[in-house]
């Protein structure tokens, strides 16, 4: 059986995707059916209104997606990103976006996670399906 | 009549959104129904696996939404991403990103464009629909 | 505060809607954070390959959030589907499918569920993220 | 190199999709980059407010998507939608909805179609992003 991946592992992983740590990403925990990233509000991530922009939370919800299943494989597995959807509900202005990724679908070729989006309060501020194909070694 | 945004009115927003400038988005030209922007590869904007992050992808297209529809209304309408979906189609590794934005509705509420991703050599890298609402003056 | 939805007025909302009729879906339960209809394999409901038609499921995701939705407002609200995205893992090719439907966000003017399906051994078959538009009274 | 599925073919494919054949879909014509399909307004695919239910649409939408695939693969390719993407922007109460499917990517594993949903007066009613897998013969 697959060995999981554990949070030490994650957080090197987090660490070689530059984009993460452009953004500030950063794995807050790991769950049995996945992984829980978070991102702090900065200036440098905002959209023209004043609060994070859209495609931070899109990065942070594809990544943890991307965890959630690279965990499940223990990590031993190429992916791409097929595609994503993302729903947002309020903007966030401060503090702390947590992206929460379950897998849903662990295939042959396609996995699927659903990730909930929530703010320091813990409203909820969006949610995502997204989909990952499994590389051929 | 409403009079459209102009390309440098379109240049003066990018600016004034710091996560766009954050991944060096731009304008590249306006059409009638939307706007194309572009991106460079570069490598504080890859993932794991050495190409552009998805995320990068997403927000462009999200930026190129937001311009397409805020053209239309000659930029005076305050508005929030609502949902986006994006399909990934081959990995950007080198060279430009751009996202071309056609407006398809405007609605009084929601407005919805779909965007199409192409790289250098002009080969389609995904396709994506955001839906915007706007916001009440 | 709101009366929500009882399962008498789900069932009979669901008997106002043709199409819902002709798919065969019913109520099976009701939540405290939305609902949970059914839908039986028929061979009018195939597709090509044999298995339930995907149409046939978006339908019942649709109809599901909806009902989720209309539950939490009472069924007061004039509502229209803005948007939805909906993910298939495994094909259902007899007995029931299942469409598990839970509020994720109720807005002033949007509204967002997420949608489990699900056949009859109980295997996840589907996701789905669907979002209404409350219309004004 | 592979003989594109003419409109007779797809015509009997229809022919043998029951569910499509519930709907009354139809193939109005086929074009180089995919096919247009159409449904005629029925009051048993309404919803309950009396217009077109959207999973009519969705219906239709992911069958156009399919064929436009199908079609350029000859129609030798088994396969199974992966995700569906779908946006309403008009409600449609009588007449003719149109499906017009464009296969924008076609891989090796996964193939995507954009659709454009119109009305009998020619207005865009909806959009959809459509992902299938092609299955190993």
């Amino acid at each position: 059986m697959t060995q999981k991946l554990s949070s030490r592992q994650v957080r090197e992983r987090i660490a070689k995707s530059p984009f993460l740590e452009t953004i500030g990403a950063r794995l807050e925990r790991t769950q049995p059916d996945g992984v829980t990233l978070a991102c702090r509000f900065r200036d440098d991530l905002r959209n023209v209104f004043g609060g994070l922009h859209g495609g931070v939370a899109a990065t942070l919800a594809d990544a943890a997606a991307a965890f959630a299943i690279q965990r499940h494989f223990g990590g031993v597995r190429s992916m791409a990103t097929v595609e994503m959807k993302i729903n947002y509900f309020l903007p966030v202005r401060e503090g702390v976006l947590r992206a929460r990724a379950r897998l849903l679908r662990a295939g042959n070729t396609l996995c699927v996670a659903a990730v909930e989006l929530s703010d320091s309060q813990g409203r909820a501020t969006g949610a995502a399906l997204v989909t990952y194909m499994l590389l051929k070694p």
